[in-house]
Order: structure tokens, then C-alpha cells, then sequence
């Protein structure tokens, strides 16, 4: 049997996530994402109402039609978890496969609002729930396990396909967290018996690990502490307090929700993402929060309450999107004056994402910064660990399942290359066991394990 | 007798530099500039409209009202070299003063054209032309004179104001380069005199001082060659070629204009302030361009031009503004698709500048090579060297000028402290001998030398 | 009344601090430290062996001879803290002032044994304990009360100086840490107390001001978490494992201790200055050691301790020195091969420290990296908060104590401009009430509040 | 026919250079370097006493043992340049094989006295010259040749394998410079014509493209320039005046020297690898000393020429060895004081050299400088530019050569990476006709163009 697994996308950028696995006739897609950089270079994309065509040429999507060529029959489009550059995709590019959509509940919901705001494709595919912990059959030889894992957005899976050459394991994107309130723990029991059954080939993230320190990604239990240092005198004063942070970070919010609800303030989530994820959250009780607080999407909500706030600043904690300063954003139109609400001398702004490193980030997050505090806020900026894997926790991961082959994935090619060296580390050798694929590659192993 | 430095603007930035020196009655201002990174925190700002205070408000042009509590009488306002954040200013504040404007041929004719695009104010004041090697009596107890220098404008200065206390150095902004085609090598000669004449205060550039290395800047000779061997090739080749430059350094033009006007391009120098600056030098016998060589600047002629370049594009060398990739200049535009010249496979594109490092800055930039390489063109960006002082060269200033008293200007608070830690290795001591002032605050010596 | 502020050293560097209040004729002295950087570069340097004025010329302790020119009494030489850059060079320097020794037990106790350890000078000034919260009265005009305080080292404190022309506060080290094991949290109570009486001078430090974010300094909670995750599979396995930290940071071994009394491992604590600053705080009931731990100092009793540990290596925890790869100390001899201990493959080594930027320690800790995974050890990095407050806690204490002048110290020009800036956006302006001084600089106020 | 490129050392490193080419049972070999990086972390490594293998453990010369799996004959060992990265290790390995050791005269000569001064094998190899522009033929189906091009050292060339098959090009080192003084420059004109021949296959140093901008390397005579005028003041003036660069870099040193003999000060060249390669130079005529030039290696004859430079200390132009501040070299010496010559206030030191970054050498750079400025020294640091092909001079290689095949060298993953994208920008494809390789695999071509 030949085990083939094809990088589609995400092998040269961190962004628009894809990869498919064959084995015989059987296909397994993994990820649909886009790469909302290359937004920035065509200024005049509008991706709800593009083709997939269009996208793939500008680089916002991945380049699929390399799929056609591959002969075989797609079983199943696999999602591990709900971050836009995993799954931003699957409405522009599911619906040429005839096969269904597999997810998490929470990665799920996620994925049906995406179908429904899509303006250009009908996407007919059978929408799929897989818990964490449980198989599905895809094919007569090929089965789906999903195995609880943490990461920055709950209902994190590691994915393990079970075949007749071995399990091809697909961990993007996760982090080792012990203590998180939202998720349990990670499933290492059971990513050690993967390992001693035999790991054929493991395609894995590669976000932190060309950070030069050898470092476990402290746990959300530090982002808590900080943020309740950070909170505490805050929201004790008379002036206004916004947080901002990643609209799909849950367990983040529940934390902050948990600090604030102790306070005199009532909790507004503002801003149209805030509300996608956060609502979504709420109705399937992952996210608890306290009786008075509120989420608002729409324009002229989000006004309402911004004017309510701006009445009565000491009131209200405000939660809001716009922590790399994206001008559209909330807290960055704050800043510049758009809205209703004015910061003022003596405003508290806690910025609970750190800048994720592209120039644009860094100048729109730099002018927002400027803004603020010229209006005399206070500006709180270290509330934050990483949701991915350090390279002490990659160093771990790759002892436990003990895979034949690696495959370094979602990144640039000094991302995979310092993951190689890291498997180098570990005994395996780039060109021999570990293999660096550019999008559109494939490698082929002859035999299993 | 009571000497004063007053610092008005540009101890607390890079931009809107402003001193004034007293002597008894008699005052004497250096330089009204602009800080430009202020209007982006400002969107709304349209300078050439708006009232002096509610520029000095958003911290675009420095804060004079402190002058009026100043008694005495200001002899005359000198500016040293023409760039906008030494003289960007002048048609907003300088009316306020009955006092002649002083600078050389070119500063002056640079000045005459913003006071001629002027919205909000009448300027009345009377402009008087100083040489290099001139001096000229503001009062009877006041002379000023020029000493030439180089710096990446030309007619650059180093003004001294010599007074029955000492000489009062200004010298902003310089470097010492002895191989300048346009501009003669700086008068060490005349320096050297000046510090045995006794300097009692230097007022000084600190632009690289916080670089950490002991560099003399490198000479324009350094540019020239770098240039040289980087337009070789491109020359020859059938594809479309551009330059990006600072259109003030008309040094740096020439030096271009005399590698291009071998080969067979004609050389378009296009672009609003291109056309601004150039077309002055021109005019007053400083750049000297081939024959067949056009300077384009409004809109419509600029588009003209580019569609004759985009139909034969292996006859034009075309020298453009948007070294930054500010989004409102030309090569910016082209890189974005928004003139009729359309970048394609094989164009080269010589970027004759740095980055000047605020984020803003480093993400247009970013975002306009992005789009300039993503359509084929090849692009080349070391073709420059500074016009500022290195560490090393300021170090011989110090020794040549042997002042009394310095005060290092034009930058920030680290930039500032750097050149105290050089000056304290020269055996001069923060505090004693060396003086931090901030925007608005005055330095006092109470006899001079 | 004249309050004169001396500062004698610590003003240009990160090291040998010293400062003086004098008001009328009562002199206070404030910390005599050295600076070990300067060691290096004068190889030849033995520090126990060596006359004050030696040290002086070769920068290694505070040049105070400036004092025999300041006319009054000292009536107290005060120490804040036991780390070696603020008491190194008590026994260098005390025996010349005929003053009381005062601070608190443990840093008394450190005192002792450098005084004990001296080889040139008697020193016969008398010991004196005052704890946190305690008052003590100097001269009929001055008392001294010190408030409690964390920093990296037990029994730290903020010194307030009460006089008849307000309080002066000595703010060397300190962060703000709510969540410390040994140290009940700061007295910020009392702080704000003193902030309402008037406090006319603040002397603070200024080490992690510089870093350009806006953090509070996260507390040693975060490190505990950090280290029990990092621990946690180490402590199970069978191979050796070493955790390396600063030997005076008792909080720190003892979380380490907590952590590792729960294993089967026994605890030895290894190295010349673990022995010096663990007995001693184990012996005043500040460290809380299981019974099975054992603290070795001497070269023979380590050399005897780790033949034990090579033997049975998964039976021991050592917690060693060298975390800067200095070359004379444990852990870097262990790399190097020079103890009976050999590192072999699987071997867990934790560095619960950062590199202390300076060239001589990233080269030192580098080689000691290679060395120690060049046999096979496993290292961890980032086990490691700082000690030191960050740019939002002296926010926060500015506003507490609400000072009239404020003198940064404890760093070279850039850090104290730094600090200097954030005063500044906390309503301060340089020069006028922010004071920089150089090494042998005095600030006087003339009146009080 | 099958072609195989067998990568030895210098493919996880920069240093231990050395590749095989090998078609049917003809093997060609290149570079057999050190890496003298891995001498500090085992400090008693004794080179010229040391077994191959023991220092093929330490990492310090290449891994050839695979070779003895490599069934063919090795007809030659080629030397492109005289560096120790690429002939340091000759003769611990060379005498392993039956074939002639093939360079330019000056590398021969290098060559030569390596073998002459090592102590543990005989090294009975013929040494065979072979001129740039010259041809060699290595076996009936295997032609050398040696294009000229530049370095930082004389007589360096690129070689060419011509094969049945098509053209191999080993390209070690190497930058474009068109106005060396001693050397010609690069050979475009034989380049291209290669390139249209057909090479199947290039081998490529990678020194400078992991550097982020898109530049050609500048010019030697930029480096003339720039010495120029940092050594004018200095030789005019009455302290000591001492330059330290690569001894190597004959033609800097003829740089040096051109501008000294202007002036009236005596250049002595001094120390034990400056006598090493300069006096070789000038016995083959390449540098060109004035007649009062001086060159000592001996430590007694050093230390005679140091004290006559102490006693008339503005007669002497000292060129020295240390450049990285290695503390055995001569200018850290002088600067440590252990040396007959004391360096005092005014002396002027020119350091003719980057640090190579990594951490030893900026600590004992530091420390150098350090040392040297506490005694009065003035230290200039940019005199310089460097030896290796910037990314633009490798896009132009790589356009006139137009491989089939491309594989990166002279580097760590993250440089082989860093040129993978640059061929990726020029039309190749990693994995497709890219090749990275690790120390000891091979990469097959079957088939040649």
C-alpha cells in the first residue's frame, strides 16, 4: 500500500491551512483555511462574493486544483479546531468534494455560520460532529480519531487517522495545557498508546518552535494570574475599562469574565466577531457568562451600548475586537473617534493579545496605542500566553507518539526548517525521516510501518 | 551679560526643530519645522489650512508661545539647509516675528515656495540670502555667519553667532564628507578657527548617535559606487527601470543622472516634491541634468509621462518619490496599480534610500515591495548612505569646536542621552557642562567664556 | 533647610550603588555595592584582598571619596536589600564613616559574613536590625522607617527617611508581588500613607523601565506554575536532574523545594554561594527544607555530593550555581567536565534564570548550553520572572507616594532616561522635577514641601 | 550515467567545508575545512596533534569516514581559496586518499606550509597549481577548470566540473567585485558561457542570504574609501596608530598599506598568521609592501618591533592580528597589557573587520574594546565590507549559470533555507530541483542534462 500525504497549502506562510492524506484509493482533506495577509496586497478583494479562482491567485486561499489530479475518492473533509486560517476556506473550496465535513461540535457551529454568510458557492456537504475521544469509520480501511487537546479556542482536536500502514497523526495547531477551566486537559494517555501502536507519519504545527529559548508554553493559568493582577485596581476606579482580545480565545474571555464578575461592573462583548464566536459559545455552554452581561454584533447595538457606557464609564467593562489595531475594528475606531465613546484621562485599556509580528500589525497596533494615550488612557499590554506549542512541549509531543515520519507544517520554510533541526534533535534526519514539503508537493512512503 | 538657549522644538523628537539664543535684548530663532509623523495620529490635518495653534496643538510644528514671554527682540530667523522639518514650519509661525528670514540661495528659494503655498497666512517677513563663508551683522553686538558643510541637501550650513560672550554654534544637521560632486568638502578649516576663537555653546545634531558602532558616516563617493555597480546591468537591459529617492538630495540625483546619461534611457524625474526640489536645483545651476532629461510634477504630466514610459519602456530611467512607500507617492501608486505604468516580469527598481524606522513607515514600505515583487520586478535596496554625523565624526566636531557648553538637539530623549554619554568620553559631564533641555525649557549662562 | 541628594554610585551603571541624603548636618548613606562587570575587565582583580582605592580606580565599588568634602555627620549607613551590587562593598567602604549599620535580619546577617570574609580592613562599625515596618530614630530630625517590600531576595525593603523637610524614599529594589511564599505582600498601604504626608524626594530604581511594553512584573506565582510544569515529568524519570538559580533567590528555592519534596528525589543544594545565602536563611527560619535536604558548600563536600548523585542519579535533585555559565561556578564545571558528576543522555537541567545581558554571559551561558546537550542533557529556559518592578508598578508607585522630585538610579544613562520619560507622562518634566545625576552629582533642594 | 553529489561538511555549519562529486568511479573531491567553533567547547583540543578521528568526534574536521563507502577512485582534492574553513583540515584527511591536492599558487602555498606543520600524518599527496582561466583533466570524462572571481583572499576561483553528463560548478567562496586591486575581476564572460553549455548542477555557498535585504555585496573600494578617510587624521598624528583585519585579506592589507605609504609613518605587520600569509604574499609578489615595511611573527621579534614602536610611537603603522579580540591574538594582548607596548590616551585603533557573530567573539570583542578605550584609545569599527556574494550577486551567479540542479552550502538549515527561497524566487522548487542537504547524505542525479 502507498501512503501519500499532499501539502496543499500552509507550507509556506502561516495561513490558509490545507493538507490531504491517501492511502490506496481513500482521500482525507485536512483544513481549509485562508491567509488574510495577502488581503492587505489586493486591496480590492472581497472574499465573501469571489471564486474560489480568483482567491487562489491572489494567495488568500489555498491552491486546491492540484486535487484533480488525485486519483481517489475524498471521504472526509476533517477540521481540528475553528481558527480562520484552518477553516475560512471550506465555503469556497468544500463543495468540489463530495464528501462530508467533520468537526468538533464548537468547530462545527463555526463552520455552518461561514456556509451560511457565503454570497457565491453552495455548499451542499453533510455537516458532522466528532467529539474529542471518539473514532468515526471513514472507509472500510480507514477510521478518524479525535483527541482532546488545548489550544487557544475551545474544542481543540489532535487528529489521528487509523490505516492498515499506520496512524498519520495531523496536530494543528494545539498547546499543552494542564490547567485550563474551559477544556481538560490534554489526552497525553492516550497520544502514548497512538505512539506505542505505531505513528507512521506525523504532520504538525511549527508556530513557536524557531523561537530560539527552550520553552514549555506556559499555561493559561499564567495569562489568568496577570490578568487578575492586572484587573484588580482598574476595576476598582471610577473610569472606563475596555479589554481587548481575541474574539475566538473563550477560555480567555471566561477568565476575564470571572475576574470582572466579582467587580461592580456589567460585562458588554462589543464587536461583530466578539459576537460571532462568543454567542455561539454561550448557547452551546461553553462560555458562562454572569446574568448582566451582554454581547453585541451588529453596528447600531454595538453603538447603543457604547453610548451607555460612555454615560456611565464606571459601570461597564467593555470586551471588544481590535487588539492588532485592524482600523476597521472596535477599539482601534474608538481611538481614532469614530464612535460614540470618547477615552478619557484615566481610562484603563488591557490589551490581552501581544502583536502578532507582521509590519502592518505593528504599525496599525503602534498608531492605536498612540491614540489612546494621547486622549490620557492607560494602556496594559502583557496580558497574554501563547496558544501554541513551545519547543520543549514539541520536544515532548514527538516522544510520545514516536512517528516514523515528520512532516513540519503551517509555516514558512525557516519555521519548518527549525522544527527539522529540533527532529534532529530527537534522532530524525531531514531528507531521510523528516520531510519538508512546499505546497503542492507530496511524499510518498512505500509500506508502512 | 545673560546668554539663553531656549529649546522650542525637536528635543523630545525627530522633527519640528526650533531654538532661539538670547543675548541680552537680542534674539536670534533657528529653524520652524514640522513633525510629520503627528499628522497620521491626526488624520484630519490639512496643514496648509489650518491655524498655527491647533498645529502646535497636535504636535506638528513646534510650540512658540512660550516666546512671547521672552523680552527681547528677534534680529532674525536662520535656517541652515532646506528640509521640511527644519523649515516645514515657517509659513506658520514665522509672520510673528518682525524679523528677516536668513538661509542660503537654495533654503531661501525652498522657504519662498512654501510661503507661496500658503493658505492661512501672510508671511511678510523679508527673505535675505547668507553664503557659506558670509557673515552678516543681525545687531551691533550680533554677527552671524555661514560655514559650509555638507549634509543630503545642498548649501547645508553650520551657523555661528558670534556674540561679546563667546560664539554660539547651531549645527544641525551635518555629516563630513570631502567627496561630494555638487557640494564643496565642509571648512574644517574654518571650524578649527571658530573653537580657538572660544565656542561658549554647540547646539548639535544627534541623529546616529545611538547607533552603537564608532563610524564615521561614509562619504557619497560610497553611494556613487554602490550605484554604479548596482545600475550597471539594469541600464542595459529592455525592461523598465526606476529609481526611488529622497527628492531633496540632489547629491544623490546627480549622481544617478551622471551614471544614466551613458547609457541610452532618458532620465523622467517624476513626482510632485521631485519636481519641487529639482526643478529649483535645476533652475539655480545646482543639479545638472542631460539635456534630454524632463522633471514631471503635476498629476497630469506624470500620467503623460508614464504612458510614454509603459509604451517603451527600455528608453526611460524613470526617479521617482515614495522612497517610504507613503501611499500618496508615485512609485507606491504604481507598485499598487493605480497609474498606467504597469510593473511587470523583469522591471528592476533601486530603492536609494533607507527605511526610515517608525512602523508606519516599515509597513508601507513592506507592503509596496510585496506588490512590486508579486508582479515580477526585481528590486535592490542598499544603494545609500547617510547624511547624518556618525559617532566618530561627531567626535572630532567636539574637538575641533572645543565649546564650553553643548546641548545636543534633534531627537529624542535617547538620542539626547547618547550623545551626552559621547561628549562625557570627551570629558565633558551631563549636568555640568552638558545640558538635556526638553521643548520649552531654557538654558542659562551666566557670563560666557 | 537644605536637603542634598549625593549620588556616589550606581548612576552610570547597573552596579556598585551608592547614594547620600544630607539635611543640615545629618548625612544618611544608602547601600555600598559593587559592580562585578569590572572584574573582568582588570583580570587580576581580588576583591578581598585589595584597598578601596584600588577597587575605586578600577570601577568595581563606588568612588565615596567625594564625601570627605561633604561637611556633617553620618548618622546611618542603610542597606535595603542583601544582593551584592548594594552591600558587596560594605566592608570596603563602612569602616570609614563612624555609623550604625542598619537593615533588616537576613541582610544584616549577609553583612556579617562579608565583613567576617574581609582580608584588608577591620571594620568595626556597629550592626543594627530594623525590620519592615519598624521606625528608628537617626538624629533629633531624621528617622528611618522601612516598609515591607518583595524583590528577589528575602526581607527586602523601601527605606523612607522622615525629616523635618519631608520624606525622602530610597526605592532600591523592588517589585510588586501579591502572591510570594516567604514575603507577605508590599505595604502599599503605608506607601500611600506616606504619598498623603508629603514625600519630597523619591530615589528609585529603574532596571526593567527601559523594556519598551507597558507590563506590571509578573509575580512569582508565575514562576512557581512554570516550574511545576517543567518539573513534573523530570522529577519522575530516571536520570539526573539539576535546576540552576541566583542563590540569594530564597523565594525561588524554596518553590523549587516545595515542588520537588512531593517526589522521591532528596534535595542538595550545591555551590559556594548556595551554602552562603540558603544556611543562612534556612538557619533564620525564612527557607523551609524537607529534613532529607542537605546544603554543601565547600569544594570537597560538593565533590562528595556529586559522587553521591552520579552513582544514583534519579535519587537527587541538585540545585546548583552557575546559571550565567560563569566558569568558575557548578554547573558550568559540571558541563565542562571537571566534577566527578558526568552528563549523559536524558539528563534534565533547568535554568530558572535569565541571561543577564552582557556579552561575557550570553558567551558563558552559550558554551555551557553546548556543553551540557553536547552529552545529551535535556535543558529548559524559561523557568524565570524578574525580580525587578516593571513600567505599569512604578506607574502605580509614582502615583502612591506622589513625590515631589524624583532621581532615577540604578542604571546607565538610557535606563534612567527612561525612566525619566515615564515620569514625564505621569506629569514630571526632566530638569525640572526629574533630576538625572551622574556618579558624584548632587541634587540640592532648597526648602522643603 | 548517475551523478552524485556527496555532502561531507559545511551543510549544518559555517566551517569543516567539504563535498564529493562523483560519476561512475571517478570521484572529485572539494575543501577539506575546520570548524574552529567546536575548539572552545572542548578546550584541550590540540589540533596538530590530534587524531583525524578524534577530531572528526569533536566536530572539528569533516566527517569523511562515509567515504569509504563510496566505491570509485578519488582522482583529485581541489582547493578553491586559501581559508581555513575550507583547507584547515587537509592534512589530517587528505593522505587518506591516492590523489593530487589541485589550487591556485597561493592556495598551494597555503596548503604547503599547513602540511608542513603538522605533527601526526605524513602527507604524501602531489601538490598540483592550476592557474584561473587554466583547465586540468582529472580522467578521461572529467575536465577541471578555474574561473577566476573574487573573495577576500587572492587567487580565488569558482570550479567547474566539465562531465559527460554536464558541468558541475563548486561555487566557495565567492563575491562580485569589479575593482579589487590585486585581483581581476570575476570572469562574467566564462560564466555565461558555462551557463549556455549546460551545468547540471551547482554547488553554492550561502554566507550572506539569510540577511533580509536585497543587496549587491559593495565593493572593496568602498572599503578603500572608508579607510581612507577614518586613517587620514590618525597618520598625521603624533600617537600610535594601530589597524587590525583579516591576515588573510591580502588585499585589504595592500589597502592598508597604499594609503600609509603617504605618510611618514613606518607599517609593520605583526603577529603569527599575519607573517603567515602576508610574507607568503609578498614572497609571490601578489601584496606589495613599500620598502620600509616590516613583517613579524616570531613572539620575540613581535615583542622587539612592539618596543620600538613604544618608544616612537608616531613613526609606526602597527597591522596587527585580534580582530575578534581572541584572546591569544596580538591587539587583545596589547589591550590586556601583556605585551610591551601600552596603549595610552590619543592612540587611534582601527578595526578592519565585522565581528563574526557569534558569542565568544562579541565577548571577547567587547572586552578588547573595552579595555582599549579605559586607556585612552580611539577605536574606529566600520572599516569594512565583506567577502561573500550578497542576495542580488547570487541571483545574477545564478541567472548566468542557469542550473539544472541547485544545492546550498557553507551553512546552517536556516542559510540553505534562506537561498532555497531566493532559487525559489528565480523559478526552482526545494524538494524538486533545490537540494538541501546534511552532512553525510548524497543526492543522486540520473541522467545528466
Amino acid at each position: 500500500m502507498t501512503v501519500e500525504i499532499i501539502a496543499i497549502g500552509g507550507y509556506e506562510e502561516v495561513g490558509k491551512n490545507m493538507s490531504a492524506v491517501k492511502i490506496n484509493d481513500d482521500v482525507v482533506i485536512f483544513d481549509m483555511g485562508i491567509h488574510l495577509d495577502r488581503v492587505h496586497v489586493h486591496e480590492d478583494t472581497d472574499i465573501a462574493r469571489m471564486h474560489s479562482l480568483d482567491l487562489i491567485e491572489r494567495g488568500v486561499i489555498p491552491d486546491d486544483t492540484l486535487m484533480r489530479e488525485v486519483n481517489g475518492k475524498v471521504r472526509a473533509i476533517v477540521f481540528t479546531h475553528g481558527h480562520l486560517d484552518h477553516i475560512g476556506g471550506v465555503a469556497k473550496l468544500a463543495h468540489r468534494y463530495n464528501a462530508p465535513i467533520i468537526g468538533t461540535p464548537y468547530t462545527i457551529a463555526l463552520i455552518e455560520r461561514i456556509i451560511k454568510s457565503e454570497r457565491k458557492f453552495n455548499v451542499p456537504n453533510r455537516l458532522e460532529v466528532l467529539n474529542a475521544g471518539e473514532k468515526c469509520q471513514l472507509s472500510p480501511e480507514m477510521t478518524l480519531e479525535f483527541i482532546n487537546v488545548t489550544h487557544s479556542i475551545p474544542q481543540s482536536v489532535i487528529a489521528a487517522l487509523h490505516t492498515p500502514e499506520g496512524i498519520i497523526v495531523y496536530g494543528l495547531d494545539f498547546k499543552f495545557d494542564d490547567h485550563q477551566i474551559i477544556s481538560p486537559p490534554p489526552d497525553y494517555h492516550r497520544l502514548k498508546e497512538l505512539g506505542r501502536k505505531g505513528v507512521l507519519a506525523l504532520i504538525v504545527e511549527t508556530t513557536r518552535v524557531a523561537d530560539s529559548e527552550e520553552v514549555k508554553t506556559p499555561s493559561e493559568k499564567v495569562a489568568r494570574i496577570l490578568l487578575e493582577d492586572i484587573m484588580k485596581r482598574p476595576l476598582e476606579e471610577k473610569s472606563a475599562m475596555i479589554v481587548t482580545t481575541f474574539s475566538s480565545h473563550i477560555e480567555r474571555i471566561q477568565a476575564i469574565s470571572d475576574i470582572a464578575k466579582k467587580s461592580n461592573r456589567q460585562i458588554l462583548l462589543l464587536g461583530r466577531s466578539m459576537e460571532r464566536y462568543c454567542s455561539l459559545a454561550e448557547s452551546m455552554g461553553i462560555l458562562k457568562l454572569p446574568e448582566n452581561a451582554s454581547i453585541f454584533g451588529s453596528p447600531k447595538s454595538v453603538n447603543r451600548a457604547l453610548a451607555r457606557a460612555e454615560a456611565k464609564r464606571e459601570d461597564y467593562l467593555l470586551v471588544t475586537t481590535g487588539h492588532q489595531g485592524e482600523p476597521d475594528a472596535l477599539l482601534p475606531r474608538i481611538a481614532n473617534g469614530k464612535t460614540q465613546f470618547n477615552v478619557k484621562q484615566g481610562d484603563n485599556i488591557i490589551i490581552s493579545a501581544p502583536v502578532i509580528p507582521n509590519p502592518m500589525n505593528i504599525a496599525n497596533r503602534n498608531l492605536m496605542e498612540k491614540r489612546l494615550t494621547s486622549n490620557g488612557a492607560r494602556i496594559y499590554t502583557n496580558a497574554h500566553v501563547s496558544g501554541h506549542a513551545g519547543k520543549e512541549d514539541h520536544r515532548d509531543f514527538l516522544r510520545m507518539l514516536n512517528p516514523v515520519h515528520v512532516i513540519p507544517a503551517h509555516g514558512d520554510i525557516y519555521m519548518l526548517s527549525a522544527y527539522a533541526e529540533l527532529a534532529e534533535e530527537e534522532g530524525y534526519r531531514l531528507g531521510n525521516d523528516i520531510h519538508i514539503l512546499r505546497n503542492g508537493q507530496a511524499q510518498v512512503f512505500n509500506g508502512g510501518i
